[in-house]
């Protein structure tokens, strides 16, 4: 074990009797003997963990940072923690975008990222067992040369971890034909708020024995449990996929394409749609040689046995939507060339944000297919009355849409107009059957707005199973359940 | 409203005081007023919908049995079942195997089979919102001229209703591809123990605003509400399938071939097994020209657009382990006879049950893939041990395989040896990380066993949600929970 010695938060603390802070801090310390991870009480190491990607995080004072090497260090530290009162906050990479990660006050932050080992790999069932540190990419790495796949890939795919991306119910580009985490958890391993080790969820492909309860902790954002190890089903490794491009005037005519060629019954593997803003923010960032006097843009990949046709089969529907200019290549080795700018929208984006008063907010609105035109023409009007200049993509396919609201940080009025818009855009997204978040999550960003959504019985659900499970609200408390009726 | 008279329970009854039971029927009766459903007491009625199709039935008397038309017909008997601590137990088409629909001692047999209307298709967004009482097999074929499939195929695909197979995470043949129906349900409107309406999940293709309620209700077997309306997801309707069979002189021969097939990354759309004794019970019923002199058979289908290649390269993994003969077609139209064998199975196994002393226990033990060998040689075991006669079948991609064990139902020690071998089926499966049940559920039948399959912490999670959502538990008490510790 190796504990750093903890230090006074200021001189002026120094001469002041012991605060209950500093008491517990001591404690852990002294009580977790036979720990194998590492607790630091260093103030600028705290801060630094103290939130994760989203954007004006609000976080409160952690005791202290526990990084956490086994099963029996999580349950020495969350038993402490119960026996004490003290919040949990489970932390994997931190690279979520709600701030469900944030430190509480006077909580432990306490890191699996360095439990991050696969322990199983089977061929014969397609199934991985690993603990939850890995990272997403790296998982993948290591199931490639097994030729099996983890779908799941969201846009921090590389840095991510497992453990994060179930407790957030990640999504990604592939969702669209292979489905968000929730549909690759067969089985997890969770210890409960009160240091219980539990296993729920099935490692086998069927299994109905009680309640599917490891489908209750994917996506509860840390607040029912930490999780420690998950079994996960995998699927063959799919083709290199062939891909296809096209430019249109409107969002509209491309929304349509979307809806159209997704209700013509073809499975794209990747369906992604850009608008023009975001076009020539790309351009900005790097000579991609794109068209940026469009109004959106869609990218097209399909990696079924019938790809050539499935590409052909979209220009067509494309053209029929008035399509401007279209690509295809029958060579997978282009498919790079025709991606790379959709990857780069993040950092194409964090470049006009910086030089363009440094305040970004990122939405995560996902409607039914049949509505993303008018979502699209919703946000038009919502961009006019606010002035707030909004970039959009989407994951179209499944109609889950990212507008980027720009702002100046540094002035108020520009503030509180991007506060408006944000807002305006979720009430949008509920009027057209839509949910307040696709694959981001709730956490601090959206907890507001999650009443907005769920009738008051579906709310009461949330306090009862919260109580049921958490009863002293130790597990990661507020996030999702903050602004619910009780 | 229909309201059938109470009628007294005994000639000796009636000149005795009013009994509770008969207070509260005519109670339900006259609070009712704005019901459109129909409400029942009589005896023999009640006592024909006091079970499903589980195997030595045991149930309670009910008072009544209330047929639903709509919501608020759910909501006015499960409010009042609410106020007067009244059981509820709700019913589709009670064609579960496990007494998860059977009544319980003086509670309310609530059916909401005449609820089976199509609310809404939605071919743009590859959804269907439908009421609960819709049969399977009837959804199925409103969908065809719309080319949409709801995959989930349960063996009672053409009798059991949408509520059902959501309430007990149904399965079938179909699943070793498309999946079971917790992979297919995005939505539900769910009538909580108290009453109130909730609406849980998401019409979206992704959603995470809170936790996944939905998917709790999913398998939940009416212990936490009733489902009075869902959003499915579907599928286009996918080609025509090709079919191979073969033949073996082991089944460990046959296990092997799938996860050897499996294994190799092919994904057909139906991989199912039977074994010899099974195969010989199907030519009693029939002559369907197999050959029973066989250890087992297996039947394989793929609807893929590389069908062809998949039952050649099906054909080539066969003979290498050892098939005695193999078949394929590549012509579509001799499905039926190829597969029409499979579906005779249950027909089968109850004519050899009637001659043979009126017994038969179905288990449904879902394993890995990979232990599927062992496990026949585990059950031979069992044979031998207990001399019962057992014929197996398995959805054999899923490893969820249904062992039918035939006894004397008369004789007292065939009854016990029979029971004998249902228990040591059941440890052999746990003992190879198996699951009590792949798809049948829990019910009355394995209620006893569940504690076997979850650990303390699973035990106590289930009973502080069942506490949670129906503190008093009215909602189809029992069951499920009846054996985890307290």
């Amino acid at each position: 074990m190796s504990v750093r010695v903890p230090t006074p938060h200021s001189s002026a603390d120094s001469d002041s009797p012991e605060s209950d802070r500093d008491r517990l801090a001591r404690e852990l310390a002294i009580l977790v003997d036979d720990f194998n991870g590492t607790i630091t009480f260093d103030d600028d190491v705290i801060a630094a963990h103290s939130h994760d990607e989203a954007p004006q995080p609000t976080s409160g004072r952690a005791l202290a940072l526990v990084r956490a090497r086994s099963i029996a260090d999580v349950q020495a530290v969350v038993r402490f923690a119960y026996e004490h009162g003290i919040p949990v906050v489970p932390q994997g990479a931190r690279t979520g975008l709600t701030g469900g990660a944030n430190a509480k006050e006077n909580c432990i932050l306490l890191s699996v990222k360095s439990m991050d080992r696969i322990l199983e790999i089977s061929e014969l069932n397609q199934t991985v067992t690993v603990e939850p540190g890995i990272v997403n990419q790296d998982l993948k790495g290591a199931l490639r040369p097994h030729g099996l796949l983890y779908p799941p890939d969201p846009g921090s795919v590389g840095m991510s971890t497992i453990g994060g991306n179930i407790a957030t119910n990640a999504g990604g580009m592939c969702c669209v034909k292979y489905g968000v985490t929730r549909d690759f958890v067969r089985e997890l391993k969770v210890v409960l708020p009160d240091g219980t080790l539990t296993r729920v969820g099935h490692k086998t492909a069927k299994g109905v024995a009680g309640l599917e309860l490891a489908q209750l902790f994917v996506g509860s954002e840390g607040t029912l449990g930490v999780i420690v190890e998950a079994t996960l089903r995998l699927i063959p490794l799919p083709p290199t996929p062939l891909t296809a491009v096209a430019t249109f005037a409107s969002e509209r005519d491309a929304a349509e394409t979307v809806a159209a060629y997704m209700g013509a019954g073809y499975r794209p593997s990747m369906f992604e749609m850009l608008d023009g803003l975001t076009i020539s923010m790309l351009n900005e960032l790097k000579d991609f040689g794109l068209d940026e006097n469009v109004g959106a843009m869609l990218i097209m990949q399909s990696d079924s046995t019938t790809a050539k046709e499935d590409t052909e089969e979209f220009t067509t529907i494309a053209d029929k939507h008035n399509a401007i200019d279209i690509a295809f290549s029958d060579n997978p080795a282009d498919n790079d060339a025709l991606v790379a700018a959709r990857r780069m929208v993040h950092p194409a984006n964090e470049l006009y944000q910086r030089n363009h008063g440094g305040g970004q907010l990122i939405e995560d609105i996902c409607i039914p297919r049949s509505s993303m035109a008018d979502f699209f023409d919703g946000l038009a009007a919502i961009r006019k009355n606010t002035g707030v200049v909004i970039a959009a993509i989407a994951h179209a396919g499944d109609g889950n849409t990212h507008p980027a609201l720009f702002f100046d940080a540094y002035d108020q009025e520009s503030c509180a107009r991007a506060q408006d818009a944000f807002e305006q855009i979720i009430h949008l997204g509920l009027s057209l059957g839509g949910t307040i978040t696709g694959e981001h999550g709730v956490g601090d960003l959206k907890s507001k707005w999650l009443p907005h959504e769920l009738d008051e019985g579906a709310q009461n659900l949330h306090l009862a199973i919260k109580q049921a499970v958490d009863p002293d609200s130790i597990m990661n408390p507020g996030g999702m359940y903050h602004y619910l009726r009780r």
